[in-house]
């Protein structure tokens, strides 16, 4: 597998490692998109400063209004911090 | 670093290590952009078979129309990309 068909697996592993935990396996309930920030984004919430900061991201990423964040919605959020890290690299260095 | 953010990393390393060749190394030329794929991605442009493949995927993903691919263009590809394997991987297997 090369470096970029890694990357790619890696993120459809870490998505489904969070969604399988409910009925619905395909789609981040609000528990699992926090489960999966903390623990795979740590430092993107603030570390709790900001307790509505689940809900505001949720409600931000849930573009079919189901609330819950499925593939395809975690994919562009995904997609938008990695050009914003890719940005900030170019000028510094991306956390 | 977490799996999630090795992910990411990843991608940008990608583009990076293709991008840098030329003196603009933002941006993917053709030529980058079909060394990219060649390695990166075999089988996505069916083993060269179509010799407009890189011209048509470049013309694709080559929004502002500079006849280049930049990052925020590479990763819209790279996130639709893994959206179909996602499907395809609760259907089936990804490639």
């Amino acid at each position: 597998m090369t470096e970029l068909e890694m990357a790619m697996t890696m993120i459809v592993d870490v998505f489904a490692r969070y969604s399988k935990g409910d009925s619905n396996s395909n789609s981040l309930t609000k528990g699992e998109l926090k489960a999966l920030m903390e623990k795979e984004l740590p430092g993107f919430l603030q570390n709790g400063k900001d307790k509505d900061a689940v809900d505001k991201l949720l409600k931000d990423l849930d573009a079919n209004g189901d609330a819950q964040v499925d593939f395809n919605e975690f994919i562009v959020f995904v997609a938008a911090l990695t050009a914003a890290c890719h940005k900030f690299f170019q000028q510094a260095e991306c956390k």
